[in-house]
């Protein structure tokens, strides 16, 4: 069926599902695009998008591309009261692309087969930069056909596909891998770079030396940065953080597993979202240790 | 002074000073090398090193390379009962390379100087088999005069010098925060590794797909495939992190730091010296995470 998908809809117009839905626009593939927030729905129709009734258009659809927050917000759009795959033709695919437990991706794959729907678990990494840009990396697992029917929406949104297995779950287990490391290596990061302001290592110098050494990870070269600039906007926000090693703590607890590291990265960003901070960047993760070691940040500019 | 070094001592050679050592023969500069284990003195006289006693030889060095584990043993080799300091010559240049607190690398600063001697705070960063290539980062500072003397060594072992700041201390500190990031990153590849095999995603797969993501780190790139080919022999070992976090945590406590991350890292290491893993390579940290969690981590081979 490559190359043959004429109608696609993607639920769920963040900075990351903006970036693949228009992505899927560039590739000349007509798009829909539904969000809670109607600015984003209209943003996205200004940049050549098509919108409708979800329920309308549903029955027409090839795909339907699901790029919300979590587990919860991906079970409502699927299955909830207004919930679509009931709507869905026999044959068409759920692309799922949220961080959700691996159980989950499997309840949900085993729900959607019940109405003849395949179901591709597909969660993404990259950032908004690489989602705009056509250039995610997915981390994948579904049936063949699921994979085929996929293809050309696979094509126009990422620069790599990793397929993982042949069912759903091992997607989202090793999405759950990347993000316990994206995450405990944000929160490394900010703390590296505080604890070097203590010591008169300024964040210039920092993003100077580290990367050239050792101690350089993807999100350090990422996100030091927007320390060392003083600006917070969000690119991706600390409320993240919560929600994915939430995630990952659940299913550690579940397996008997103990991960202490990614707990205390966690309760850090538990502690940026008690300071307000929840909806900056994530590199604002920094302020909690500025706070508690009463030092200045880089002012902004 | 460049190009005009004549005779240096490298004492310590361990896994980089005696790559340190074999760069500089290398680059034709006649090197004495001394270690408190003969047989590591006894091969580097095999690749062409010359060996004495340091005290006869100390009169004529141009420069003393110091590649040893910790603080104490720079102070002994510098100042101790057989002090080498004193019987150097004016002018002459202590390159002091080991991982050390900041404030005590300002001191031995300031102990040569009483000597006429000048002091390189010099740490370093790369492994190995970098050291061995001659491939080397060099955090280093003080005093313009200082870096010139350095100048045909460190032409002769690194591929990158930065120089920090006009006096002792600062080179330290950036060596401090890129150890907290190296440590904590290698603590962090064995929690993701580990949790990952908990959720039925292999050692391969992890190596195959998280470079490739946002969760990757240099750290992660160099040790995992210790853990998938079950090779625990040491390059680096887990004894390093217990020191060179510890210095970390010793340094932060001092200035009212909290460094959570770091901590629980620290913990990690301790545990697997408690394992009696002290000797293995430090991706041996992984086997703390396996016991726990009850899983078998890929055999060797």
């Amino acid at each position: 069926m490559v190359g043959t998908v004429t109608k696609i809809a993607v639920v769920g117009l963040g900075s990351m599902g903006f970036g693949m839905a228009t992505s899927l626009l560039e590739s000349k593939i007509p798009t829909f695009g539904f969000d809670v927030n109607e600015e984003n729905t209209k943003r996205f129709v200004e940049h050549g998008g098509k919108s409708a009734s979800l329920a309308d258009i549903a029955p027409e659809l090839d795909a339907l591309v699901v790029v919300v927050l979590n587990a919860a917000q991906t079970e409502s759009v699927l299955f909830g009261k207004d919930g679509v795959v009931p709507l869905l033709k026999r044959g068409s695919l759920v692309m799922a692309c949220a961080t959700v437990p691996p159980g989950f991706a499997k309840d949900m794959a085993s729900r959607c087969s019940d109405y003849g729907v395949e179901y591709l678990d597909a969660p993404i990494s990259g950032g908004a930069a690489k989602a705009a840009r056509g250039e995610l990396t997915i981390m994948a697992s579904g049936s063949a056909s699921a994979f085929t029917k996929a293809g050309p929406i696979l094509k126009a949104v990422s620069a790599k596909v990793f397929n993982l297995g042949d069912e759903a779950g091992p997607g989202s287990a090793m999405k759950a891998v990347n993000q316990l490391l994206a995450g405990v290596h944000i929160a490394t990061m900010a703390e590296a770079l505080t604890f070097g302001l203590t010591q008169g290592v300024s964040a210039e110098k920092f993003i100077e030396v580290i990367p050239e050494c050792a101690g350089t990870s993807w999100m350090l070269e990422n996100r030091a940065p927007h320390i060392a600039a003083g600006d917070y906007t969000p690119l991706s926000s600390v409320n993240i953080w919560p929600k994915d090693l939430g995630i990952v703590m659940e299913i550690a607890r579940a397996s008997g597993f103990s991960a202490p590291l990614t707990e205390a990265a966690l309760q850090q960003f538990l502690a940026a979202v008690e300071l307000g901070l929840g909806g900056e960047d994530d590199a604002a993760v920094a302020k909690v240790y500025a706070k508690v070691a009463k030092i200045t940040l880089p002012p902004k500019g």
